[in-house]
């Protein structure tokens, strides 16, 4: 896959617009026992291409994962369009009222008994580095 | 999440209906520099719960990571059903004839010029366990 033909910004942006209407995005983790492990997951609030906000429970097997291995990669993908990007960073796990006040929105009380819920817990996903292509194989890479 | 409450046959009935249905699975891997990597991938075939079948770019920098480390997890997942399924298992990155023969579709026209395109590569999953759930979070996981 050539990925060199549009510029660091113009693929910065465009990864931007494809995050922004994914309502869905699959994060890869390292997992255990050497073997890679993926999840779809929303994300409840983005910073430009700089930091993904995600609500997890307390009792996702993916918290053990992240705190063994906090590398991540965040894939975001248009079926319609055929564009996708990727953006490698690392995960914090966040527990304070700072950060659950910052992801919280009503879509969260369906899973959630409420902004204090034991259980929620933040995950705030900062990017390094990410890749932006489209269906014609065009695109680019950038660096925060 | 609770996965225990269906068991291992009715998981992988659950799972493989699942991939049956799904026309773009995402494929981890451990990619490079420590990050993990994850892509979307069209599954050719697949073989119940056991063997899934891609096809590649001889181009694709996921065959170098599959070189360097052959494990890999398979997520399937509906939005519509809010069901999910990983496999987790090694690939083998074929170029035998009878591989070629075993994937090839119409489909795949549009992104090689025949069945002998030298840039063909065949991915074989083989899948050592697996583990389904649906939007309940009521699930199985099973061994092969």
């Amino acid at each position: 896959m050539k990925i060199e033909d549009i510029n660091n910004k113009d693929a910065k942006a465009k990864a931007e617009k494809l995050l922004a209407e994914s309502k869905v995005v699959f994060m890869g983790t390292n997992g255990s026992h050497g073997h890679p492990n993926v999840r779809a997951m929303v994300p409840q609030k983005h910073d430009e291409t700089r930091t993904i906000w995600f609500a997890t429970n307390l009792e996702s097997s993916k918290i053990i994962e992240l705190i063994k291995n906090n590398k991540a990669v965040v894939y975001a993908y248009s079926q319609k369009n055929m564009s996708e990007c990727r953006f490698w960073g690392a995960v914090s796990t966040l527990d304070d009222a700072a950060s659950r006040k910052h992801i919280w929105n009503d879509e969260l009380k369906k899973h959630y008994s409420g902004i204090e819920d034991p259980n929620l817990r933040v995950l705030r996903f900062d990017i390094s580095n990410g890749i932006y292509s489209n269906k014609d194989g065009k695109g680019g890479s950038f660096t925060n």
